[in-house]
């Protein structure tokens, strides 16, 4: 990205009306420096220091349509949510996320208010945790599409892998479950507008739209002794079986109602507004097969149990896994590792 | 990316069919390990162990449809290329590239086929210059769509900036200009089927389909002391003029026909082919005004020309700013340094 002086806007200008220069030159002011950046945007690469010479790294890819959707999502919402989901990633891995780099593919019929709205919401997103954006890429394309990619600085610590949870760790989890998948049903039924005078149904739309990852946990939980860490993208059962493959364990969680409390009654309210549905069945499907509340799953040794940061809920217990392999158990019976989210299901 | 066992796949398999973990299963073993990866696919991050602490990050998104055509270009052409224009950024820094993330959106019915194809580009890219793939990310999405990010290791170097340009310096070329433009217009003219039996024709329809940057070029002459340096992704014009207005200098390049020789008899060969032009003017404009050759274009000092690497050509020499502030001379007349290309143009 270039650094020319941000350029006057027409209302309601294009894209290909301002050109790509002159958007650079808008957006770049608008977005966060990051902490170790030697070099921003404006050249061919950003130069980052980690202090420790270590960089976890993920990417992301979010598609209109198939992610979010442009008339139930302002821009301010897509640049939050492409933010958090892989901000997420990188503390998940007990990293503190550090800096981003954004691709963005668009019409050229889009708005450069469309685009400012975004930025803003990318920035936003970043400074939950302090990170910066630190370069990117525009281009024109059928539909608008971001692609995400994050650093994030291990600050000496091992990485938290999710291989690592041993029989007799806790389960734990921080952040939210099943409210995207709430904020969806009720966008996908046509309700949000009458939802969102319910403060209930609000912040579970809120959840989809912009979900806000507890990223500050993820160092603290590598900090006190967790054994695995994941972000929960696809769904508690599916993303637990993950971490169980991966250890060779079992994650034998309780009952949604019993270990999310208010958060269960919450989602039951939430289904109740839905017509013709059984809401404290469809509260728990969404707990257990509902992603993208980008919460975080870990196991930690029982000695760790004082140590959690704040808003970190016992969600169940690992154990050796059994005749029958790694698996899942929900309330003692055992639950289909692959309910979840396949992107070209 | 997961590490399951590489599934069986019929003939003619859509992605849809084999689904999105199968799919995974099937690339990850395919591609390349990054030096000092100390974790790759398989978790929310890969890992990544940079001896000096500084990591050169940069991010760029090909779209099908702009930035190639899925009839023009193979699975393998479009992975090749992909790889190819990001590690050309790291090395543009002078930093070994060594590791890239990569986020592919297709529509459902692509086949299994297709994406094997562009695993294996990707692997042979990142294969010229040890660079290895450490993750990604798969979608769904209307048209294909391609994200890299690459990260490099700047082996202790100070990054070589596009702003360190002093008057008195050499202007240095690595690698071709204007095949990637010829190319293009041999199959925008439809007329690749025959120019495909021509040797020089073929050899930029290869510069525009899958072009190879000169990677070790980067890391080479940021230790022989370039004051600045960039890939040509935009064009010869376009990108001088960025390495001029950064440096506030005038980079004073010769004509195109005598600085680089045979590589300008190579084109009028090829615009030869091309009904109704004039081969010369044409041959001109390709080195000119053409992009995503990504060789790398670099100022250096008198004193360096003597440990220039191999292929390096010097075209110019850098200028203090006249009076009209910085820009480009070609063969001693001023050129409009914004030729070139637009995304949203």
């Amino acid at each position: 990205m270039s650094t020319a002086e941000p350029p006057a806007v027409a209302p309601g200008a294009t894209v290909a009306e301002l050109g790509e220069e002159a958007l650079i030159a808008l957006i770049t002011p608008m977005l966060p420096h990051a902490p170790g950046e030697l070099v921003g945007s404006g050249d061919d690469c950003a130069v980052l220091a980690l202090p420790d010479g270590c960089a976890a790294l993920s990417t992301d890819v979010l598609v209109e349509g198939r992610h979010f959707r442009a008339h139930w999502s302002t821009g301010h919402d897509v640049g939050r949510r492409a933010a958090a989901q892989n901000l997420a990633d990188a503390a998940a891995m007990g990293a503190l996320p550090t800096a981003l780099v954004v691709g963005l593919v668009m019409p050229p019929t889009t708005t450069v208010d469309w685009v400012r709205d975004f930025a803003a919401g990318l920035a936003a997103g970043c400074r939950e945790c302090g990170a910066g954006v630190v370069g990117g890429d525009l281009s024109a394309g059928e539909s608008l599409m971001v692609a995400v990619t994050v650093v994030g600085d291990l600050q000496g610590r091992a990485p938290v892998l999710r291989s690592g949870a041993r029989p007799g760790d806790a389960v734990v989890h921080v952040g939210t479950l099943g409210r995207s998948a709430a904020g969806w049903a009720l966008l996908e039924a046509g309700l949000a507008p009458r939802a969102e005078t319910i403060a209930r149904a609000a912040a579970c739309l809120d959840a989809f739209r912009a979900p806000r990852p507890p990223l500050h946990a993820g160092p603290a939980l590598a900090a006190a002794g967790a054994s695995s860490m994941m972000d929960v993208s696809d769904s508690l059962l599916r993303d637990a079986g993950r971490i169980a493959r991966a250890s060779s364990v079992v994650l034998d969680l309780g009952e949604p109602e019993a270990v999310l409390g208010a958060d269960v009654e919450l989602l039951e309210e939430v289904a109740a507004v839905l017509p013709g549905t059984r809401p404290r069945e469809l509260a728990r499907w969404w707990v257990l097969t509902g992603g993208e509340d980008h919460g975080l799953l870990a196991t930690v040794p029982q000695a760790s149990l004082g140590s959690l940061p704040d808003g970190a809920r016992v969600i169940g217990r690992v154990r050796e896994a059994s005749a029958q392999g790694p698996g899942v158990l929900v309330g003692g019976r055992s639950a289909g590792a692959d309910l979840g989210w396949d992107h070209f299901g």
